[in-house]
């Protein structure tokens, strides 16, 4: 009866907008108070969780037999005491951070005793659909927790025990430190998130994580506020001005390191002065690592005959692999890489190698995407490494402002990543190097 | 030919995307020394605009004839020498504000050599619909120069000559400073909004300020996002701890000073406490100066037998009236009112008179609208009353963030506005008290 799970969503809606308004109450260290509970509960009750994961980690095996998912994408749905203990620590980082509730960003005196100020809230109820692996359900309710907002978690089926056991310890540890029972609810069904779509008076902001075909279907089924982006398509600029070794280094990072994900490069653009030096190095370094290489007719000469490049089309230049394809072009000038990556890019995040200081101001002023980083690897787009603790998403869309809107509501920012050839592959693994995240200003 | 109207259209967006970046690149200076031409240009060129306003008025007196206009309205309508010099001089103000573009809003070091920055950037391009005075084209135009996007314009039908020729002096100034032509354009048409709005891949932002037909048409109509709010159902609360006499002086400037616009109040809601005591004086001073009461029944036995209220309906609480009528209602709580104001109100403003910290700290905490007053009234939520110089328009919407999101993307804002009785009229007319507009943070 489809019919009676809707009304009943909306009512898990409408309650977690009343509840909403208790947790944007609570004080920070109230706040903060539950999320050292949750990260307890996660260490102490390992049992349970592991053992509901035992279950989907079965039927995972069948998936993967009959090619329905892969090896790798089982592996990332393991639970296990020592990822409890790592998803513990990250509950405690998000703890550890500044609170951002009730943070005072202008002030301003309009006349004697008359003040104006802006003042940071909560947005309210959140509903966040998520295809990944159960990690992701307990850094997005940690992120709800610490910032007082009510979340509705939808998690992947092939995670539906794993993310039961979850979220009942959450719930459980959170209540216990008084934030209501119905600030966190979990949805099971793909009515269920039909539902949720349609309870617009109830919730402030939905944000679909996985597939680009689940992030359009959000997108064209609510008329509530998406935050995400469909499409990661990011690439990276080998300028005329490069040091080649580091270009090689973040190209490789930026392709290889982990292919599946949104801020993988899926175009390398290499400046024509450099393209006899640079493409050889790169086709070969990418094709060891299994990378199949679309070249574009100069790309292809400066790789030279023999080289294992096959002719991109013009739909190259417009899609996302999420896998290990690489489309390859030479333009004639920094002006050219601007302007295909504001054509084709997804406005997502898109990386400049050079030594030259006004081509990296230049690429970083004219390429229209959240992230322009300089001599950084694309994949350094992440909540985590930016220093946020965790994130809810990456967001590809400008608006923000409330209230009448002046000159502030009508600017945006990017994020600009200064590096000297950082790679997101000395972060990973035994001896990662640590992110310092110390705050300038 | 519509199709022929509407690729023109869609032309001139992509025109104004590739200008955007242009002047989204010119310094702060050139930016201004554009608006300082713009404000010498209606100030030396005032002729031919009061000429092309005078063919706007004679045919709006034809309308107010025929009872499509107000009276009101065509006098709105007027622009002559005195009014351009005192828009020249908003013009000014808006070139002298801080240049809202390239400002570092956090900045992190994520380890030895890899900085990131957030930084401010224009949003692109951003299309207006507006239906009020030809003033707004020049606020809005000069708000958008000032910011660094270029900006589509359809003004109101009644002022097209007028809207045509101050248009044509503000883009060959600033053409003149250097700001591309096709950064600035007018529309003209229906035909022009609807291919306006279906222009998505060139256009980052659509502005409907009219009428709730407008917007709700505007919403319904794109994918683009859209920046404003369909209603502005304010309330006043009279808490039972409220200095009766700034309750009555801001109750009568939310509701009287200027009735039409979305910060005038539709509701006012009384404390128990205070009901016998204020709803008489309210009711009296509200029906001398033309307003309809419409009293739920503890209110109407409180103005007492022979006042001259009506009942109240249950519509009344959802109904924007935008005109001398004022739905009362006695509350026996600050939560009733608080909930009352979260259910029916629009998000817009709401004020609280009030001489209790606890209860005015509880109201701005817990009201879930983009402007939470003490003790001034709803008048007050104006860009330019704020400091902003002008507006863009005012946003009912809370979402923000660009990029991975963490707790900052997790909470908005709300603009807390703290009094003594502060009201309106006291800032309008001969003798008006000027805004010092004092930055305190």
């Amino acid at each position: 009866m489809p019919e009676r799970a809707a009304a009943a969503v909306v009512e898990l809606a409408r309650r977690a907008s009343v509840a909403a308004r208790v947790l944007g109450r609570m004080a920070a260290a109230e706040r903060n108070g539950a999320l050292e509970g949750v990260a307890r509960a996660l260490e102490a009750g390992a049992t349970p969780i592991v053992e509901a994961n035992a279950r989907d980690l079965e039927a995972a095996d069948g998936l993967v037999s009959s090619g329905r998912l892969t090896a790798a994408a089982r592996q990332r749905l393991r639970l296990d005491p020592d990822k409890l203990r790592s998803l513990a620590a990250g509950v405690r980082q998000v703890a550890a951070l500044a609170d951002p509730v009730g943070r005072v960003t202008l002030s301003t005196e309009l006349d004697d005793g008359l003040r104006l100020d802006r003042v940071t809230c909560p947005l309210g109820v959140v509903g966040v659909v998520f295809e990944s692996r159960p990690d992701a359900l307990v850094q997005i309710a940690s992120l709800c927790v610490k910032s007082g907002n009510a979340v509705l978690l939808k998690g992947g089926s092939e995670a539906e025990h794993s993310n039961r056991a979850l979220f009942a310890a959450l719930q459980r540890a959170a209540a216990e430190a008084g934030v209501p029972a119905d600030a966190l609810a979990l949805l099971e069904s793909r009515e269920d998130v039909a539902a949720l779509l349609g309870a617009e008076p109830y919730v402030d902001l939905i944000v679909p994580r996985g597939s680009n075909a689940l992030v359009r279907y959000v997108q064209e089924h609510t008329r509530i506020p998406v935050l995400g982006h469909a499409e990661g398509l990011c690439c990276v600029y080998v300028d005329s001005a490069a040091d080649l070794a580091r270009a090689l280094a973040i190209t490789l990072d930026a392709k290889v390191q982990y292919p599946a994900v949104c801020n993988a490069a899926e175009t390398l653009l290499v400046h024509a002065d450099v393209a006899a030096a640079f493409v050889p190095r790169a086709v070969e370094a990418l094709a060891s690592r299994g990378v199949e290489l679309r070249a574009d007719p100069r790309a292809a000469a400066a790789a030279g005959a023999g080289s294992p490049v096959v002719p991109a089309t013009d739909a190259d230049w417009d899609t996302e692999y999420c896998d290990l394809v690489l489309a390859v072009k030479v333009v004639g000038s920094i002006e050219e890489a601007i302007a295909h990556i504001n054509q084709h890019g997804s406005r997502h995040t898109d990386a400049i190698v050079t030594e030259d200081p006004a081509a990296a101001d230049r690429f970083c002023a004219d390429v229209d995407s959240a992230g322009v980083f300089v001599n950084a690897s694309t994949r350094f787009a992440d909540g985590f490494r930016y220093g946020f603790g965790a994130e809810l998403g990456i967001s590809t869309g400008k608006l923000h402002p409330r209230g009448p809107v002046g000159l502030e509501g009508l600017v945006t920012y990017k994020y600009r990543l200064v590096g000297a050839g950082h790679v997101v592959a000395d972060y990973v693994g035994p001896g990662a190097r640590r992110f310092t995240h110390r705050r300038l200003a």
